[in-house]
């Protein structure tokens, strides 16, 4: 499993959207506060894979394609760890 | 906007998955108590339009297909209205 710690210095980029507490910083980003890590790094992945292309796929997919899998993991980890 | 009322009849089928509390019945089914409306309709219909194909796409977009705009609509109410 991935380790929040971790996590926490790798989600510059991703706050800008999701914000440090996970909550979105506008209603079009998702919140992913007390997300399932397991279900955040599912959508990691196919964001990486080039597997999703509708909503915010051509934002999500190029920040998503410079993660490796732990970076992945603790990012996930980071945010299923927030209170929602 | 989506009404939460009329979304609460037609959330059987997500029920399953995502709980009647929006609490996912899996580590990998995403929680959606309390998640943006919005970005739970962009969700759905990426799924629809066969925008996503990684994780559990396989399983949502058949589900996703059967729904009108307005279902999408209800039906993301339903679940941003729920306490995370």
């Amino acid at each position: 499993a991935g380790d929040p710690e971790a996590g926490k210095g790798k989600i510059g980029a991703c706050a800008a959207c999701h914000g440090t507490d996970g909550k979105g910083t506008a209603p079009i980003y998702p919140n992913l506060a007390g997300q399932s890590a397991a279900y955040l790094e599912s959508a990691m992945k196919a964001y990486r894979e080039g597997q999703r292309s509708g909503g915010m796929a051509a934002l999500m997919n190029p920040q998503a394609q410079g993660l490796s899998d732990e970076d992945i993991a603790d990012i996930a980890a980071y945010y299923a760890n927030l209170e929602p």
